[in-house]
């Protein structure tokens, strides 16, 4: 489901930075010839994420490697499993290493994080999605490994949705001029999210037309609130300070009713899942 | 210090990416003419690093934007200071906020890290240094990250230091043949370094003439033979498993007497810094 | 409310495909100090857009062109009208003549020709809207035109509306199921659009809650009775094969209550409008 | 014919346009395994243009899609015609199909208007030729159409033939001194053409050594006894307000015995021709 | 008359290369606020080429250095002549030292040899011209600087000339029909060249309307003779083997009374002029 | 050992810049079906070099064409020698022929140049190696090519070794704060060279650490002196006015006992190596 033209971008960006201009040690120290097996080992137990990408690192580099894939995207690897076979050509796959290590491990960091929220709020009927707090230039991999890990997405840019906060609210004069103004200007195809503080503002987003509305911040008791206000005249959304454990853990949060629970640490601050390749 | 040419071409993939085809948000409720003031304000302790990346991302969009620093990179803020201040046009100050924060947040994360690695070893001489588990295609951030937060760098990437490891001294038939390969086709502007994993390799890589040596994954005692063994004839370098704390922390490993300890937690797993943007 | 760095990558491409490797004419005979002053003219009546983006293609050739807009986007030009003053080095003017004339007369055709489909639909509730049948590369430019115009935007591309199409449906066993899966597997932040054949399918559409329903090709009666059974529920879109004029009209089709009406021929045929550019 | 390194960036280019981070419907609806068969129908009468275009699109998006051509370019297509058949992986199929239309419809659309020019001077020895009216980044398709349907191209670029106009003339001082200039300074490969408002300048532009004469929007008469002027002399060229029809068409332009006349209208505004992607 | 976008995307591409991911000894050594002031020196007689584009270095990596020309292109320096002075900040100055001198003095090399072969021709009616036999990429840059030099430039690529050679003779069945095939498929904008081997061919290519004729390795007694057939009809380029002395010399050709010499040497095998960059 | 991602962006740049729209001339006088059968010829004896950087010319415009490496790239080509067959379509040989042979012939050429040089201090212990005097935008392949002929690489690219230069230690107050700046703030893994004028600059320069000391511009004598001052303490490296013969010969040099001897010629002033592309 990732988009190839982008993800090739990406890898040929990453390979370029990081063989400058040769891998000298390699170049000079294995020959031409020499053939190499190697296994990407699970070294804690996660979620894998990003394996296809890992393949066409090597692709792109030499078509002859061989790459089999033992454990696809989503699904929870235990560790010491083997999450892929490799061999071929010992210079293209010691050249392919670190890129590919790179973007797996953070992008099962990702899943894996992903995983234990969407875990934490089984049984409610909240969904927990990402943000575009993700690192620059690699937010069609975050968003993938969100998903791959469980959550769902928030919107992608600045573009694909109308998401009406503090600034844009105080420019046009209210949120009611707000919303109308945007409904008039913008494609009916794009959803409006208004960003709300109090209930008062809840209710004058509801009575905007908002298909979605993000309470800020708020506490547990406010979302409840909030809920029976907004039940089935929006989608409410939770935002700030959203963690897996303590008093406003996202299973709290959760629980007040709520249908989405936004969540930047997904991806701004990633802990990347330990992978190593070993050779044979 | 950063190469400009590469931090333009971050920032506009960065922007293009988020900005998708407009903000339609801003375009759509804010006058062409709206004028807003804020300040970039560190909601925790931390090491400020990236404001002049920050500040490059607001020339790129719209150079009417006035942008003062006031804390300067490698500066330690304190929870509630400005960073930064900005003023003019709503539309350009909105548009760029997000990526301007995702690359201040992710170097100041990593810069606040190394400043804690490079404070456990003061008194020592041991440096604290990176890896290449870079984000794929912000290597040049990270790093400059690293070095701004107190520690320093390693390679940049594979053409610029050799580093013998283990497949390498497998292919070539040992260390002795692999440095020795190494040291006749390749430039002598370079460095080589050789991975050993037992005082037999290290002494067999200093008489090779490494001019660094890689003690992997030893343990404390190993390590400080090492050093009684390398003193004065090779940079001593530590890697695997390093922490700020327990048992094996980079504090006690400095404390052997190796010169380097590599740390990939340094730019692999970052906390971003707390930082928003509030506007007045 | 352009993406200014997608503009200028468009202009540059445009420059160095017009340019090739220089305008010999202009080099051979024409002084460098030469200077020129010259007026974009209307040749007939039509809506002016792209004049920024004009005025851009000079700024990136030659910073010291003097330009001066007369008739800003979206506003009625009369045949002979001036629509913008340049004056400047002959050689900067001449070499961007062509690029900015391609890039204003598309653009401005494209707002005239919408221009005159939002005049068709007035004091109808419909929105006129574009297609995906944009100019590959340029649909940035093609869709803010059709907006200055006067009609409206549809999806961008296709990561920011779910449209589900007859294909779709197939594959996915049914409208219900289809829908389902996409509510499951996607953003909340997007809508979901689906295309319908009959009023059977629309009544599947609309408790399946699609949030937009395109009527594919229907006659005026079965539009009509789509907008009683709608109305309230979701927005109707009607498509295919709609003009000016006929039996078939768009101000016909707007006048059946549909929301929307999407027309392809806005920007898949375009009259350029007639601009020249005369020197004094 | 077309050169496809530049088709290869085009497409890549319309393709990372049109799928954004990803094509939302297809990948939540249509499982990864469905295939489908189409065919590309043309709905009108016309030439066919681009079809190697349109199976280019699809070998990027994936290489296992079939793609048989059944009408070559510049064959004429009759309505209901199977241009092309398609099959394979839905999703491939599906995600290309817009772009791979957006450019076969516009290539025949411009094939489709030069063979009907080209009709229109059969019997006699003028050519139609473009001009430099075409869509930005997009002139080798454009150039290439126009030959497929029958026409003929004048300049690609501005340097590749001198084209003396108006302003040239009088910062030079003269059409003499500038064709002068432009000879001693120029390439001898290339060509020089002078764009003329009267007889007078024509004598003075053949006396000068013109390879080429442009008779910029002159009466028929006039054209008529230029050709006697220029016969052997130089290549006359017909311009300004030419259409297929009326009192200045193209055929009675041609039958003056002028050697090329040349109509923007080919590429600055194009019907596209109707064509649809048809699935079994 | 160097077309600049493409300029400065080499300077770009250039400057990136050099600098890697930083200057690390500048960067170290040298504090941000120092200044420095320069010359470029010519350390032997030549002809300047390229002060403009090495002035647009400085301009890329940083405004504020001060550059001013005091040789202009074309004009010849004496050895110790000052070509430019340079000012501003010594990071900025000393990092753009190295790109700024490789393109100044290849084109200065260039134009002095260049002003070497036109010098040698004078007093003749012939033109010395390059080829394509140039540097990948840098082509503009080569070409401008043969033209600088005081020779002319033959055809840029493969799009502006039609140069018929053996392999098209032989694939098209004769000279004849290539050049008629070549007439009738291609722009009337294009010349038409023909290398000959025989006084046969070329009369068969005069015949055929050639505008060149390339007379390819002949004798200087053979050019006399083709010079005496073509006279009128066609340019006469002489090719193959050409040096500035010996039998063979460029002045003994141009005496056979041929149009133009094309010589390789003059890009393919290019001798730097020593320039260098001295600080006060 | 060349890395292909910039070996194919240098390819894919030197052919758009030669093909231009197309080749007008094969696509018009050559059927698509037309095959040639070629060699390409050694017309001198030189070594070999870039014959796969020719190869993959080819394969990028033409993967059906057939070429067949003779002569391996380090291997000395004797006069009429065939360095490689080719065989496969016309028009995609005829394409590929300029690009492929503009490569293979500088490469070749810088490979023979510095064959002689290696060759000329066999039986030394001093290695020649290259600069940064390079074709900008291709400095890989010249590195290449200077390896490929026996001799060795200097530094890649400014951040690869610190070069402590007459400007770098007056601002920094001296060579030992020069190289103690560097050695505190740079990266263990670069070595640092300061260059010299005096013996007494070497003296400091050795006291401070420095790996490798240039020599510029010495006479013999002080050479001499230099290693015996310098004897395993520090790399030795001529600089300044290096020929392969006369007084300050390279083999005079490197007879001084010197390290390594820097020489600019061998890739700012490349002789192309004669190599012609012949049909059969």
């Amino acid at each position: 489901m990732l988009e190839m033209l982008t993800v090739d971008r990406i890898i040929k960006n990453a390979l370029e930075e990081d063989l400058g201009w040769g891998d000298v040690t390699t170049d000079s120290t294995i020959p031409k010839e020499s053939a190499i097996k190697g296994n990407f080992i699970a070294k804690e137990q996660g979620i894998v994420c990003g394996i296809g990408v890992c393949k066409r690192v090597f692709e792109i580099l030499d078509n002859s490697v061989v790459f089999e894939i033992q454990i696809s995207d989503g699904v929870m690897a235990q560790k010491g499993d083997i999450i892929a076979k490799i061999s071929g050509p010992s210079r293209s796959i010691l050249k392919g290493e670190r890129v590919s290590l790179n973007l797996l491990q953070r992008m099962s960091g990702i899943a894996t994080a992903a995983y234990k929220y969407a875990e934490a709020v089984q049984g409610t009927s909240a969904r927990v999605v990402d943000t575009r707090k993700t690192m620059p230039g690699l937010r069609i991999l975050d968003k993938y490994s969100v998903l791959t890990g469980g959550c769902h997405n928030h919107r992608f840019n600045l573009s694909d949705l109308v998401l009406i906060k503090d600034n844009h609210i105080k420019a046009a004069g209210g949120i009611t001029p707000a919303v109308k103004g945007a409904k008039e200007k913008l494609s009916h195809a794009l959803k409006i999210e208004v960003e709300v503080e109090s209930l008062e503002q809840l209710k004058e987003a509801l009575e905007a037309g908002a298909d979605i509305v993000m309470l800020d911040n708020m506490s547990l008791e406010m979302m409840r609130e909030a809920v029976q206000l907004a039940k089935g005249k929006a989608i409410l959304e939770a935002s700030g300070n959203v963690a897996l454990e303590g008093l406003r853990s996202v299973k709290a949060i959760a629980e007040t009713g709520v249908d989405i629970i936004s969540v930047g640490a997904l991806t701004h601050s990633v802990s990347a899942m330990d992978i190593s390749l070993r050779f044979e």
